[in-house]
């Protein structure tokens, strides 16, 4: 199996667009493969079945979402605060907007979730520590609230998101940067 | 075209049926009469082109998700409280429960909106009143809190079902009606 780690990522990364553009069933090693302009057969020899690829994708998509963690460090030098939490907020926002073609992708991985087992495991594998994890960092740098103030936090950005991506104007009456602020006030009690 | 109201909405939730388990890509007139049961060209004699088809689902999904008008009234018969909002939320998550079909459809047509123009018209034209709705329910009605309120309630529900119906197991820590009335809890003012 070939194993170049860039040639690998530039490969989920094309595979990561024809996810968001074609859906699930549009992804196939060849669309990989005319997506990346690398020659027939190169996806291929870097996940072998279509399901190692589907698997890998999810951490790519995480990878490129994440938070820069120097900059996490810094913010956290200030003495934790509600005012953090919604800065927090507006980044990871910032975030999924430069990186539509990510998150819809992993809708999509979502999606496909509802449909195969294995995809719904490889899945839950990455999502409950990404969640444990964002109930311990919370806690852990003192940030006002408690479990469930993470919990809810957790599910109203996943609903915002959802929305934003797929249908903004639905609620265009309320802007996007409200909308945000709006979540942490309710949900995040003061510090 | 073919009128028949009640051929109408079974050949609909055929489309739902199809959408959810294959993706919009699979969503054609041949795999909806396959999947009702009727003779090829009948899904075409109803909807003439697969957007008319397509714009015609979202409602349809919305009919069979809404809840029981004559119930909602019953319960609005008792003073407006946050209790009643927990129930009307455990009811909702109970009818996406018992519709997981419709709603998995409904999160395929939000994808399709991502890549087609018109999709994304016909969904917002659907969604943004039942959003002004909501809110305008829950004002009216006397039930505790504002228009911030619902905004942020309407988000962490539709964060949850996507979740539940794709990745049940990623907060399996909490149950499910814990974190319904973890979001009640935290969104709601006391009456």
């Amino acid at each position: 199996m070939a194993q170049n780690p860039e040639r690998r990522a530039a490969l989920l990364d094309a595979a990561i667009e024809v996810l968001a553009r074609e859906g699930a069933r549009g992804l196939t090693f060849r669309a990989v493969d005319v997506q990346a302009g690398v020659p027939t057969g190169t996806a291929s020899n870097y996940f072998g079945k279509r399901d190692d690829l589907l698997n890998q994708i999810a951490p790519r998509i995480y990878a490129r979402l994440g938070p820069d963690p120097e900059a996490v460090a810094r913010t956290l030098e200030e003495p934790p605060s509600k005012a953090i939490v919604v800065r927090f907020m507006h980044e990871l926002m910032g975030r999924v907007t430069a990186d539509r073609t990510g998150y819809i992708a992993l809708l999509e991985l979502r999606l496909e979730a509802t449909r195969r087992p294995e995809m719904r495991e490889a899945l839950t594998a990455m999502l409950r520590p990404e969640y444990e994890e964002a109930i311990r960092f919370h806690l852990d740098s003192g940030l006002p609230g408690d479990r469930t103030t993470v919990s809810v936090l957790y599910f109203a950005m996943l609903g915002l998101i959802v929305e934003h991506l797929t249908t903004p104007d639905a609620v265009a009456a309320d802007t996007l940067d409200a909308l945000v602020d709006g979540i942490v006030d309710r949900v995040v009690p003061e510090g």
